[in-house]
């Protein structure tokens, strides 16, 4: 049995339910201690975060991964228990399998592979794990640590994220970007009354009903060369008491932009609210900002590296995509930053007989390793 | 005590909560029969109908009850026991005091003097009860009974509904109608997805809203002299998962048309379904039609009678109104009848410490004997 391969079995059996890491991290970081890494857990709230680095000065180049795993769901409905490791045709069946202990086992075997062949290589190589990357709220992982970064004036110019970025093969597909994600909490008040009574009433549905027709159709940016025009979705809606002869008394729409670098958060908070202010309601929004966008590049260090270890070593021009949702490469772009993901095909993240190829996953070491080769070597 | 007062007290103290008649009608049934009453026990599943007739021939004029009262709600929010009839400065307090089993005692008390007196009287006088006017679907209840007087050729020229139709003084308002209530259960699908991925999606809210909002500003009619234009209300709108990242895949909405003699229910529901159809939406509507607007003219025997006893006895021109809810009087109506409501002062009714001024309750007998001798002495 591979390296990797035996270390993402053993990550697997630690249930590492968000936001608890459940030891993955102290097994990681007694390896990295071992092969000459400086280690620091930053345990912030309920979460761990694990920061190990190699070597010193600039450039830094940082692999950046999660050890926490989304719930299974119902157990019974497995092929095999989710946190006991099966290997069946040539896949390996797990929770976490592809998001992300795979990717993580891959980083610490390329990590320990690079520092024991070049050991006095340029710079900074380092991994920084969080167990509260798929937690609903996210505020004690990476975005902490970042924050910690900030007001430590740690530079980090390169990160390579580990997230299954890959559609049908290896490679196939890596992030060079993510858009923003805002969120708002709407509320429109009426006046609850009987149905028989409208002129004692007012319906905030009705109310609301034209300005949710204009904020639909609303086209917020035109996109550009990198990102898809920015998309608005109301995802949540909900008035009434259950009774038919009630109108109700306010309204309540959750709202979420994924937003593009071709706009910013303010305007499109301003943006809607002229359009709620033009209809004359009476209402109230509390915004949430969960993600600015973040975009490397063409032409920066880190996205060709990744980009000629995909066609080198899978034999594939990777499509450079912004898509998909946020990542905690968010919180490191801000930090200036070039982020880029590669990580093993999707599939079957967050379901049910989650699984990697066993060949994908022994193949992730080498390419990790090689982005060190291309960087630091 | 005067017999209408003794009369509601005892109906008081029988917790008839809907559908439950707990007695009301055998008591009732039993004293009208002494009084040369034919009585007809009318049981529909769990509901109990009680039709009592005086006399031959035409033409026949009904009072129209019920014996069943809305739900106490919480019995310790009460200043005195909603079932034990309590009488504190001039009011006489419990639930259905007012809703209606006043009025139902004040039917009896004075049908009782009137066949006393003019025991060869034209035509037939008759009592029509009910014990399911207050729940959720009334379809045991006067509904059943007016399909079973269709059968039977039963004809009815006149009818008094003793719901409390005044405002602020016995005998203030009286109605002479009731508006249509046509409600529709709105299902919009659209493909359900995750918000990072809107191409793979259908939000059926943005999908929804420009219907929304031209249903919401659509003027259905302008009334007439006898109605307010009909109304239209969404009572009820909901879409989503609770999650703030999931497009969801459908939306219902509950709405409900209060409607005028100026409009017809199928002209509603297919001016409605032509705007959804006009909007490309994936949708379906069930409809239920609860009541067909119901007027009986000016000029009418039985409305003139009422309006001729409140200036008499009250000395009051009563408002004649066709606003408010339904009423049983809806099913009455269509069988050929002109319907008119008289009862006592709503101000307390379906709430807590429901009462009713003894002074109107001992009124009341007086008033409804007086439209038997207006139209049958």
């Amino acid at each position: 049995m591979t390296e990797v391969l035996e270390l993402t079995r053993d990550l697997i059996r630690r249930r590492s339910v968000t936001p608890d890491d459940a030891g993955c991290q102290a097994l990681i970081a007694e390896r990295l201690a071992r092969a000459g890494f400086q280690c620091e857990s930053l345990r912030y709230g309920e979460v761990d975060n694990l920061w190990a680095t190699h070597g010193e000065g600039a450039p830094t180049l940082v692999f950046l991964g999660h050890t926490d795993v989304v719930p299974t769901g119902p157990v019974d409905t497995w092929s095999s228990d989710p946190f006991e490791p099966s290997i069946r045709d040539g896949r390996l069946y797990g929770r976490g399998a592809a998001d992300m202990k795979g990717s993580v086992a891959a980083m610490v075997v390329a990590l320990e592979a690079f520092v024991a062949t070049h050991p006095r290589h340029r710079g900074r190589v380092g991994l920084l794990l969080t167990s509260d990357e798929e937690g609903p709220d996210n505020l004690d992982g990476v975005r902490r640590v970042a924050e910690h970064f900030r007001a430590q004036g740690e530079r980090i110019d390169w990160c390579v994220v580990g997230e299954p970025s890959s559609r049908e093969r290896l490679g196939d597909l890596i992030r060079v970007g993510r858009r923003g994600s805002l969120s708002g909490t709407l509320t429109v008040r009426g006046i609850q009354g009987h149905v028989a009574y409208p002129e004692k009433a007012r319906n905030p549905i009705h109310a609301f009903a034209p300005a949710l027709a204009e904020l639909a159709a609303e086209r917020w940016d035109e996109g550009n060369q990198d990102f898809p025009p920015t998309s608005f979705q109301v995802s949540n809606l909900n008035a009434g008491t259950g009774a038919n002869n009630v109108i109700p008394g306010a309204l309540t729409a959750l709202i979420n932009f994924r937003y593009s670098t071709a706009s910013r958060a303010d305007d499109l908070r301003a943006r809607t609210e002229a359009i709620l202010r033009k209809h004359g309601l009476d209402w109230q929004i509390q915004w949430s900002l969960s993600g600015e966008p973040f975009l490397t590049p063409p032409g920066g260090a880190v996205r060709d590296a990744v980009i000629a270890v995909c066609r080198e070593l899978c034999g594939i021009s990777p499509e450079e995509s912004t898509g998909g949702g946020t990542s905690d490469g968010r919180f490191i772009a801000p930090l200036g930053a070039e982020v880029v993901e590669l990580g093993p095909v999707n599939a079957t993240i967050h379901k049910v007989d989650e699984c990697v190829a066993v060949a994908d996953l022994e193949k992730l070491p080498s390419l990790y390793q090689a982005v060190c080769e291309k960087l630091l070597a």
